[in-house]
């Protein structure tokens, strides 16, 4: 894998994130088409519509929502909350809506965090017909008393749900499937980093060639994960293992949430690399809350899909303002790339080979395997890594099983398979 | 389960051991129908009697014993023994006897403690034709020289062998079996903790509507279960967890053995009561000793059935005089009447679900099971309960196991899972 | 088995290492068979020759190699490396040469360990053509310019490959296979402790009535365990568990390392008898180097064998002139022979029985199995084990599982199992 147009670095994954901030996403509209089109700028990623209407497992692709503006005015004339300073304002999903109403009424449809009072909450109401608008709690209290007006210029109707997918084919039909939501609006890391880390593995994969194919999807939350699944059942028994990409632009240790499987060679091989990588980590159990895991690993689908994060959901400035360009950094981007990078790399070499000379050891001197010189008391690495992959080379121990017994890295025992390959002492099943 | 005519209180169990104290019980004989007739005055509990000489397994039913009087009078023909005091005096099954004899010759019959002098010892002699006595070593020490005369009168004849059996029918065939000893005769943490305990169980069981069919068994030790199980073979088979119910008292904390089996649903489920309890305790593993837990786990039968007591035998009271009513009081009878409830109450519970749309998660919006507005931070352990269920109810995971591994009770599971069966969303298997 | 006419003293042990200590083994020769010639005086060892050529698995018997002499003149004419007085200055298999060169060319011939300046390290090259010697790094450096004169006067020709077998049948066709390495020329603990262990374990085996069959091998290391498999390949599954026996003369705790199968009946039989034994001890897993466990071993052969040494391979002295009489005793080699024997016995005794009584417990006290007088609170060891062995007698659970999960002596339930034999209660499967 050496001399691949690899290297994407941190700073172009920062500009692309600089880039898509501004847009305002949500589960459908003008916003996902807009990203989904930036992204096909280097990758070719194709972008699918489904129709308002059509029926997904146990849901419905909802009405397409967009907006063009959206502002309240206080008593004065001022427009004190305007959507076009910040796409946080508008709750996500609100209906059309203008009026003039007392300050009491206008309450009835602002969100606000006591607990943070200089923060936009980020709030939705895609499934219950809503309109609201989203402030600093500091701004909420000094709202005189008066008439407001309100204009939200928002349009939900028949339209479409769209995603970007993008398939790399490898020499095996068996499919790794990433995946990242695209429906959130101005926030950095909850979106945008994982969207921007999975356009640089695209690259990357699309530069190399590999064994397993690869799919990846830029999907709204929830709604896009179980659209996908269902118009896509076929394709479902082909994967065997991904990863839910989220929240890879801070600066906490890396977190990997198993999948609901627990101990499938993803779960497993995700541990090895995050264990002999040099960052902290921590490992946490399946849970049934948190990104599109939930969907992958609902007990119908049960794929061995983990979510592989930085922070976990519920940091302080998740689903808030603060969760902004400032909060995500180039050099934290890369680390995250470089894991992810390290998971594909490793999940290419976890494969499972029979030793074709199995009854006591074949002869290594004869094939220029072994040292020339008996009897000395120093064993080499190398020579180890034969001797562990011929005696666990029985069909049922991957190079990942034979790495955590023999302590010997993954990478040196790719390195050897290849060499027992070349002399017909080994062979893929 | 709320609104039960329950509350069996610690006073009311504690005056029924009062009442059963004085009577002379062994493993058959007028005692044990004494004893199982006042029972039933609570409880429709059915009295069977097995003749003499009935083929059980290995065994054979013995002769019955009953005893009308039994003394020894020293050489001043002063009465210094007298069943009729104590009947811990009169070697349990004594064949009759009639004599006069010389202190050495007596002392062949005489059974004492030196290690707690001031105590009499219970002993036995079931399959071995004996007479004897027993007393406190204090008193042993002091009996002088000279002619004795002894009178067992005692009968040793055809009969039968008497057992209780209560069966209360559930919605399913299979039952939950609890059985406890009643062959000793006056001692009280060791045999009557345990009838007082199961009869208020009893009244409880009856007093409900239940999944599962209960059976207690109020039956002599060894000889009495190894009767139930070789008549009633073809019923085995329908015993899907049970307890040996027996020192039930004091004012130890609570010891639970496991089945032979050790990880059964019914060793699982105590352990987590007890877990989930405000009480210390203790788990341990079988072993082939204690009490008819030895007949339900023989190899043969191999019952997941386990023994949970507060103290474990062999404490320095075990089978003396001082196992009387002061060793046992109300207060402790009612905290291990809790705990059994406990136990049956979360059986009951412990069921297997299917989610009936397994595939992605169910839109709980449109059910109203999901909080209107999204987006927010802090999930609630409804909705937790809720997903843990929907996600775990796959045929393969109880609510136990879904308890233990979300960290939600299983009181709250049975809850949702009720709200879920109403939406059509879960399904019992 | 009391009365046996075991004692195989240490002394004897030592005594037997010190005779064959000067003889110049290799993987061939006449020295194998004077080593198997001297073990025939005691034991009735089959020796096998196999011819050069025969294909044995991925192998090819060798040529086989002899030596009558070997030296090294310096230019002074004085003899300088003398293979008369240690054959481990002989680079073992070194072709016949003759010949006059410069010390730079004599060097490239020459082995020698800077790191351990006053030994003498022992070095082969059995399958690439060489000659050569090994001499201390403190000789070395002594060593003036001038035309050294070199002899070595071996041969290498069509012969055989020799090896020892004893069969040792017993009550079953199953068997426990033994083996030990004999191609080591003069070192003392890395082979002549095993050869003398096992000779001593043979005299043992042969001098009682055993329940398995017992084969023991005295084989060239690699080439001779490769040779035994490939040539009795229908004998293989019945061999049920095994030791490689080696480096068992010195001081240092034993070392038990597994086999590849890991939680074998073997293995954990092996675990249980160190725990039990007096001595400090430390188990490692199985790892595809060290001794002929690595063919045993192998994923076409995987057997049931593990390796039980005092020190590991790889200490100071191995493979040098240190490791010589003075660095064994007679006492350690006692002690390693009084664990291989506990091993063998504690196999024997190994055994899975069913209760023939299941359901229920046997009524003891009619077959005199139990102790007279009932309700005692003491239990005793022999009545535990009664109830262990009956109870967990179901077909699955071997001795060794009962001791383990009971407390109680494989040796005292050996006992109790063939007083439950004699009582009808039990029986082998």
């Amino acid at each position: 894998m050496a001399g691949t147009i690899d290297h994407v670095t941190g700073e172009q994954m920062y500009k692309l994130a600089e880039r898509l901030f501004p847009i305002c996403r949500s589960i459908t509209g003008e916003g996902v088409r807009q990203t989904l089109q930036i992204l096909q700028e280097d990758i070719p990623l194709e972008i699918r519509e489904i129709p308002t209407g059509t029926p997904v497992f146990d849901w419905t692709i909802p009405r397409e929502w967009n907006v063009k503006d959206a502002w309240v005015k206080d008593p004065s004339g001022q427009k004190i909350i305007d959507f076009k300073k910040n796409n946080l304002h508008l709750l996500n999903y609100s209906i059309p809506y203008r009026g003039k109403m007392a300050l009491a009424q206008l309450k009835d449809h602002l969100y606000y965090m006591p607990e943070k009072p200089d923060l936009i909450p980020y709030r939705t109401s895609y499934y219950t017909e809503k309109w609201g608008f989203c402030l600093a709690y500091d701004q909420f209290k000094t709202l005189p008393e008066g008439a407001y007006e309100v204009l939200i210029d928002s349009s939900l109707s028949d339209g479409h749900l769209t995603y970007g997918e993008l398939h790399i084919p490898g020499d095996l039909e068996e499919e790794f499937l990433l995946t990242t939501h695209i429906c959130h609006p101005s926030l950095a890391n909850d979106n945008l980093s994982g969207i921007v880390v999975l356009q640089a593995l695209a690259k990357y994969l699309l530069s190399i060639k590999n064994r397993y194919s690869y799919r990846i999807l830029f999907i709204p939350g929830t709604i896009g994960s179980i659209t996908w699944l269902a118009l896509n059942e076929g394709k479902i028994s082909r994967i065997k293992g991904g990863l839910v990409a989220s929240l890879l632009g801070d600066r906490a240790q890396f977190h990997f949430k198993r999948s609901r499987i627990g101990d499938s060679d993803l779960d497993r091989l995700v541990e090895y690399v995050l264990t002999n990588s040099e960052y902290p980590y921590t490992v946490m159990d399946f849970i049934p809350y948190g990104y599109d895991e939930r969907q992958f690993c609902s007990p119908g689908i049960n794929l061995p899909m983990g979510n592989l994060t930085r922070s976990t959901f519920g940091y302080p400035e998740y689903h808030t303002s603060a969760d902004n360009l400032q909060f995500i950094s180039a050099n934290e981007l890369e680390k995250s790339y470089l894991i992810y990078r390290a998971v594909v790399r490793h999940w290419e070499m976890n494969r499972k080979f029979v030793n074709l000379i199995p009854k006591g050891e074949p002869q290594l001197g004869k094939r220029g395997l072994y040292e020339a010189i008996g009897g000395k008391s120093d064993s080499h690495t190398i020579q180890m890594a034969i001797l562990w992959v011929l005696n666990l080379s029985d069909g049922h121990h991957s190079m990942l099983d034979i790495a955590i017994r023999s302590g010997i890295s993954m990478a040196q025992l790719h390195q050897v398979s290849e060499l027992l390959i070349s002399k017909s002492l080994l062979s893929e099943i």
